[in-house]
């Protein structure tokens, strides 16, 4: 259905891996790498050039972009050349992923979703639909950051200061959130609902309003049935797509730890 | 101008209608059912197949889509195989519809929104720019949802629970609103701009804030201008393209409960 | 790399100055103006036809289209016809820009903008990414708006009435705004994260909350480090792409009201 290879254009210095399947009507620009068994769907635009390539077309290089194995992007998404992402990415539709940006090992960044560029993002994080992240923002390992949050960067609006917030391990962001320049969102937190974060918060912290103010420790969440008792820390009970899978986050850790 | 039948793709399986347009750049896949005096315009992908493709591409089958009569359905909108439409169905553009959609009769779904599957929303529903709804949700006849608001399912995130919201007939719904999982919004409600509504909201309440809180009965509120006075429940002031124009909500609504 | 002439069709009634490029897979319909040295990147669809094209196709007539000299629009735009822009615009990617919008000189719109039509945006403002502009919306020079702030004009959905709002010159509103129907947002305002502006806010306001009301003078914002103090109005601190670039406001006011 999507494999036809019509009007398709890639590149003849891009490096393709085995098992690699590219949809029709998608373009591979120069200098792009593509890992074994990773499939690019219909409609994809990879290495996009950044602005520099306008002024002087003849005489630009694009920089390498790097699409690691056991791959998925879905169709529509446009990657910037000077992107690099870890083995097992997975997009949705029509994602935008500016230049230097780098993301870890086994990242999801979902349909519609705006990555400005100079970013990181670590390995098992992901940015659901609509997600908007500005330069110089980075995101821990295992975030999870829900539709229409937007991360900014600009402490006085116009100016050319890029401040990025930093995001610690294992935290989880909700819809609608407005995360303000140069905040810290420690490791382990959850942040509700439409909340303006716009001082740090620590570690375990529940916190959510306008602006976000820590409500409690996420071990004291209460439950809504008696089965999500203890629901947070989250890794002991989700695991499905992280690397604790079927062993349990505490075995995984003591693993992790001894190694 | 679109229907060059440049680029166009269309598999031999789809059973198309009588009077039906398909724009250039657009690709039909398997199993798509496409009614009368249709018109699909350029760059849309219909059929989109779902995930359990990418897996065995070799034995897949794709489910069957039905795009309905008299549709009209803009450029680049990618609907996925499995969704179901009825009759009327008007979209904007770059709109993004999953597996197991079942929409009713004259719906809207304007730009950029992107529904998530295994979703209903009744006959004359309309969803606008970038509305995000989020698996499970069922939203009933007559609804508007205005854009940027977002429906979710997670109640703990992350888990592996879907619990979607619902929402009743007639009501309204403004921008940028958190609908939290499984809440229920009662019919002929009005929800204001911005609000977080994390419990139900019983019928003819007028709601807003975070949480959002019942304000007044919307049959109180009052009128901006005096021509405004008891403006809802809207059904008695607003006709386009509703089924009791020209005739009026009243009479309508006797002609209905008669039938 | 983008610029191939494949799959590219422009109509002959198109009029295009010199040094034009147009990347592959772009359609630019009948009776559009390309000014000279504008960039139109793959992907776009320029000149749009409005919904009046598809029920009488055969006597329909294009409206004229007016894309300005020294511009770059980015992949996937879509710009509808009967539109007019100044030199010098700017675009991101996938923005959707309706019939009968008029902008100014060296505008920009940034990555999934969608604008309703029948706008007006001053010279030199920038909508940012996700940003939505309804229709009768009256942006005016120098103005910043961030992502996903939405301009609504409805006043009492769903109804006929169309009350766009205006935003005075040099006014900055940050992300996930809600700007309500008919407000007027004067000149020199700052509007905080995540605000509802339901009610007029005057010229030199710092305004943020829901409903957004006047915090303090823009004047008196206590600066964030001893070098941001008394940072706004921001034109005496920041120039870049601005006309007072390397004169300096003060100076350039004085020219600009001499002349």
């Amino acid at each position: 259905m999507k494999f036809n290879n019509r009007n398709v254009f890639v590149d003849p210095s891009v490096k393709i891996g085995v098992n690699v399947k590219i949809g029709d009507n998608s373009i591979i620009y120069p200098n792009v790498f593509i890992g074994d068994n990773t499939i690019i769907c219909n409609d994809c635009i990879i290495g996009e050039p950044p602005s520099v390539y306008y002024k002087d077309m003849d005489n630009y290089i694009n920089p390498p972009t790097y699409i690691s194995a056991n791959s998925m992007i879905r169709s529509h998404c446009i990657i910037y050349a000077g992107s690099e992402f870890g083995e097992g990415l997975i997009t949705g539709h029509r994602a935008t992923i500016r230049e230097k940006s780098k993301f870890g090992i086994n990242c999801l960044i979902s349909t519609l979703a705006d990555v400005q560029g100079n970013c990181e993002v670590g390995d098992y994080s992901r940015l659901y639909s609509n997600v908007h992240v500005g330069e110089k923002t980075k995101i821990g390992k295992y975030v999870f950051v829900f539709p229409y949050t937007v991360f900014t960067n600009d402490p006085l609006p116009p100016s050319d200061v890029l401040l990025g917030a930093t995001v610690g391990d294992y935290s989880i962001i909700t819809i609608h959130c407005n995360i303000l320049p140069g905040v810290h969102i420690g490791s382990n937190c959850l942040v509700g609902a439409n909340s303006v974060v716009s001082r740090d918060i620590e570690d375990f912290s529940f916190a959510i309003g306008s602006p976000a103010k820590r409500k409690m420790d996420i071990r004291e969440i209460p439950s809504k049935k008696d089965s999500y008792t203890n629901y947070y820390p989250w890794p002991n009970n989700f695991e499905r797509g992280m690397p604790w899978e079927k062993i349990g986050f505490e075995e995984w850790t003591k693993l992790n730890t001894q190694s």
